[in-house]
């Protein structure tokens, strides 16, 4: 090969590592979020058959983390990416571990499904948990679809219904606590529902901590700890 | 200057930009910790002014966190670290979001705080949170320190801890749910205590995961998702 073939090689073989990195990416954000939707159908269908199914996911989520935060380390050894280039390989190691911890939190859920089933009487806030289970999820599969296709639009519309899904988790407790106080037998059961509901929460923040990444990842902003306006604002600066 | 001497002042300008890193990290780690200190204090002193000290210090945490993120992209591009050095750098990535979270779980406690004040009677389970606020603020400081000698023993010590910190939660945990069921009337007041309580023990997972990543750092292991046995065995078979 003369010099110019070899250096076409070389960078077809670099997008091809960086095309694989966020296929695998996103093939791992596809399994938390078939973990989230298992674990709130365990929960509120009594079905501990499944909520076993999301907790043997466990290892294989686990594994996928830590080879490609080492695919990540590799490339960055190895190809030196400036650029947009680097800013995906950062964006992918830093939304990796929210892909971890959103199945972490899945796994909570299952756990919160068994212990539950051993008990007679189902406790309140089956529907609550269902309907903010539905939401989290959507929001867990936006990011993931605005992740793939650099889309800004669609990560500032994640961070606002994240905004939305604390105030439905909000109400929710409430509502829980409420229920708690009239019935006190049920503090135990409640619990159960309430680190539930917690879980489901945290997701949210996840699902919004990745769509703040696109915003670094295609603008090279940071807007971490900004609100949904002062983000909006910043994008719109830019594209003036 | 002679080549020589351009390369020496090369390297020294590199190994102080990694020191400067270093430092800034463990500076920002003085100031989390600090903050779960205060924040504790303030919750069980019910001292609203403390409380209000540390939510004011969370625009700064935030700021030195995304100072310390550019950074290491900025070390990344323009110094290409690779072995050690790059692991020095991806570890304070990672590990600088773990002690921004720390700080917002110590926000959270300094808002329960308040939440507290304004009720005549005090909850139950302030001696547990003194307890176990003292327990997490030790693993924060020994993981830093840990950090700063790459000190892999006392890394394994923080992970062992923080699991006697996960029963020590567990414990105070049952207790207030008891104390909950035989006197309703305190739900919603001890909900805020459980609340605290829970952003101690995740204080204590941030801690444990700085641990895992002197591993990283020191001998280029991934003992993520490992028990302390299986880092202690991976460790010593390295050592052989």
């Amino acid at each position: 090969m003369d010099k110019l073939n070899i250096d076409q090689h070389i960078s077809q073989q670099y997008n091809s590592a960086l095309d694989d990195l966020k296929t695998e990416f996103l093939e791992l954000g596809g399994i938390v979020e078939q973990q989230i939707v298992n674990a709130v159908k365990a929960i509120t269908d009594v079905d501990t058959v499944l909520a076993q199914e999301v907790l043997m996911t466990e290892k294989e989520v686990d594994e996928r983390e830590m080879q490609l935060d080492d695919l990540c380390t590799q490339i960055i050894a190895r190809r030196q990416p400036t650029a947009s280039d680097l800013r995906l390989v950062m964006a992918i190691s830093k939304s990796t571990r929210d892909l971890e911890r959103i199945g972490d939190e899945a796994n909570k859920i299952a756990k919160m499904a068994i212990a539950i089933s051993d008990s007679e009487d189902l406790p309140h806030g089956f529907s609550e948990l269902r309907n903010l289970g539905r939401h989290v999820q959507e929001i867990v599969n936006d990011s993931l679809t605005a992740f793939a296709r650099y889309d800004i639009d669609m990560a500032l519309k994640v961070v606002n219904k994240d905004k939305e899904i604390d105030r439905e988790y909000a109400t929710a407790m409430r509502e829980l606590i409420t229920y708690m106080m009239e019935d006190p037998r049920n503090i135990s059961r409640s619990m159960n529902v309430i680190w539930a509901l917690r879980s489901l929460e945290r997701i949210g923040d996840h699902a919004s901590n990745i769509s703040e990444q696109i915003f670094y990842l295609v603008k090279g902003l940071d807007v971490r700890h900004q609100t949904p306006d002062e983000m909006a604002q910043q994008v719109n600066k830019q594209r003036k």
